[in-house]
């Protein structure tokens, strides 16, 4: 038998899919489970991108250019200076999702070996691409009680060493919906400026800012040579599917090592980038409406969440996730308890355990990511469910409250 | 200014990148550049594939399951059962490309240090996808004048070390045309199955076999365990831009650790996977006139090479390709100069000098590969601005033809 590889050992699975036979099991037996696990958005995709693929006059289906089409690049740089980003389209190399615009920037800012330094929690799949490519990922904690912000500089500072090669941030986070401040992020940039450092800013929910400013580092003085934009249509466009992303730099060095890289696989997804150069023409105030419903459902599940005894929340700014503090002794067990053994009007919930985001061991392991992309009405029968389910559990903790612990300080 | 990653640096240029400029130019000056330099068929792509995206009724374009829709994974199998391959919905994972499928095997099948052996001349990118995973590419020479046959079992045996976990083919091959026949993949495989190796199996051309039986290594006894076959629907329904491909293996284990690759970039593309499934289900007779459409074009190719003297070239079996030698200095320099200082009636000819599919410096020199993937009067018109190339060529080389050769050894 032919040996595997080591990373090939070594990569984790999805967290999702520890849970996944626990609720196809549950469907088996004729619950609904309502989704909150996963953030693939149920808001209908833009009518004209489809429509822009279903209109095309297509004889041969050719590879497109190794950067994606011109066509694409340059209404995408319209979309980037409508808001305030200094994007051209030679900045632009269109990839198939945010995902290989990441691998790109594993592949070419870090020899193996070296460090990216990254707050936590993070993104799952970034400890995925980082042990693909040999990188050692350097978790900088953030907390639930302080909202998840940037740790102080400092703490990102401590953990510079000669192997370090960038600083990746989210923003608007996944999984903490934090969104960065224009400060924050100049400090980052200041950090990566005095290390030789790159920052690359993942920018998936760029558009879902609710109370507070997107900023992109690339909008800050002296971020040329340090800034690579990760991004993608699917969230933004609700277009999963069409995977479609962007690399988006003004290091040129850097944009033609990535681009080697994109030559090896040819092109991006010709269909694909004919949806999404339809999106990409769809005015600011497109977003209006989605980024309503979204906020909308946002203070609807911290309404609900806040009611329940023991749950504790900070208020996310942007994305459309929530991470909260449950009174259990494992959000692991309680997750997959609640697809193994529970129901509610026969209905039950899916949520995402917070281990999956963490890097350091043990942290979050009673916190749970609930993304809030079913409607408003499903979001009150989950959070019903999870009401119920909170109340149920056996293995609840009963925590403290705070007034409880303020009380008994002052007895 | 960050570093780059040594990856990053080393990474090549495609090949085909170094004569754009001199083409362009060329257009610019109102020359007519004849390609046959790429493998982007003109033959048109199955109207049904771009029909059932049209009539698609989509309201979020959603990621689709990580290892591809379970109905298009379902017909795959069934266009692999009908041609004789024994695979299974579960045998296949759909990859973006025919790229990423060659991705997921580098990173699956070897460590940072070890070894595939290639018979060479191969696919360039070959040796991208091993810069970019660690691997050490160990060529063994196939030559022209035996018709780029696989060389002698032997000679690969000789190549194997500690470090060789896998033996990479393209059959049909690209560049050469050769078709690896049965009695050659059994020797192939056994060897991997004495040193535990893996057989990875590129068959991009599969359904273009002209005059030769296409057999798949997957299809002799004992194959389960070292068989990768990496596969695109780019070529055969020419369907490049689509990136629609598959990773396909019975080794449970190594499926596996390729699944958790794919977990990373979540899903392969949603519209392109509509467009392939309605690929899957033509019937076998649908290649029947593509094929009949190729073989005349290689004969056209063959019989126009073959008239110019000087030039050699063996007869290919299949793909969409030939090698040939011309009577020049350097391929390279021809190739630059027919674009660069060259027209024949308003015309010049693309072609692909074959030094870009060779590892072995110097190896290949005056070799050149044609895709004759254009219509039978524009290989005329490219065969006419060959011939006149060569004639006016200053770099010319009189070498003696076989003939010549012959006459002087018997003199």
């Amino acid at each position: 038998m032919p040996q595997l590889s080591d990373r090939g050992l070594a990569l984790p699975f999805s967290p999702y899919r520890k849970l996944t036979p626990y609720a196809d099991a549950a469907k088996a037996r004729g619950v609904h489970v309502l989704h909150l696990n996963i953030g693939q958005p149920d808001i209908e995709t833009p009518p004209t991108m489809l429509a822009a693929v279903q209109q095309a006059q297509i004889r041969v289906l050719e590879y497109s250019p190794t950067a994606g089409y011109p066509s694409y690049r340059h209404k995408l740089a319209g979309y980037y200076q409508r808001i305030g980003m200094p994007v051209v389209a030679d900045d632009i190399l269109v990839t198939t999702g945010g995902s290989e615009a990441l691998l790109f920037a594993f592949m070419c800012c870090f020899n193996p070996g070296d460090e990216v330094i990254i707050p936590e929690p993070f993104y799952g799949p970034y400890l995925g691409f980082a042990e693909a490519t040999g990188v050692r990922v350097v978790p900088v904690p953030s907390y639930l009680d302080e909202g998840f912000r940037l740790p102080p500089i400092e703490e990102l500072a401590a953990r510079v060493t000669e192997r370090t090669r960038a600083i990746l941030i989210c923003n608007p986070n996944n999984p903490t919906g934090y969104v960065y401040r224009r400060d924050e992020l100049a400090q980052l940039l200041q950090l990566c400026q005095q290390h030789d450092l790159y920052l690359l800013s993942d920018e998936a929910y760029r558009e879902f800012c609710y109370d507070a400013e997107f900023v992109s580092p690339l909008q800050l003085p002296g971020a040329a040579e340090h800034v690579v934009v990760l991004d993608t249509i699917s969230k933004r466009y609700s277009a999963c599917g069409a995977r479609i992303g962007a690399f988006v730099t003004k290091n040129k060095a850097l944009y033609q090592a990535a681009f080697k890289f994109a030559q090896l696989r040819v092109s991006p997804p010709g269909l694909g980038q004919l949806f999404a150069e339809a999106a990409a023409e769809l005015p600011p105030s497109y977003f209006d409406h989605t980024r309503a419903e979204y906020r909308a459902r946002r203070d609807l599940v911290l309404q609900r969440l806040r009611a329940m005894p023991g749950v504790e929340c900070p208020t996310p700014s942007g994305a459309f996730y929530i991470m909260a503090r449950l009174p259990v002794d494992s959000a692991e067990r309680f997750a997959q308890w609640l697809l193994e053994e529970f129901s509610y009007q026969g209905r039950t919930t899916m949520i995402s355990p917070a281990a999956g985001f963490y890097a350091t061991p043990g942290a979050g392991h009673n916190e749970v990511r609930l993304a809030y992309v079913i409607n408003q009405p499903a979001i009150n029968a989950a959070m019903d469910c999870l009401a119920a389910g909170l109340r149920a559990y056996p293995g609840r903790v009963p925590q403290p409250t705070e007034a409880e612990v303020e009380t008994s300080q002052s007895a």
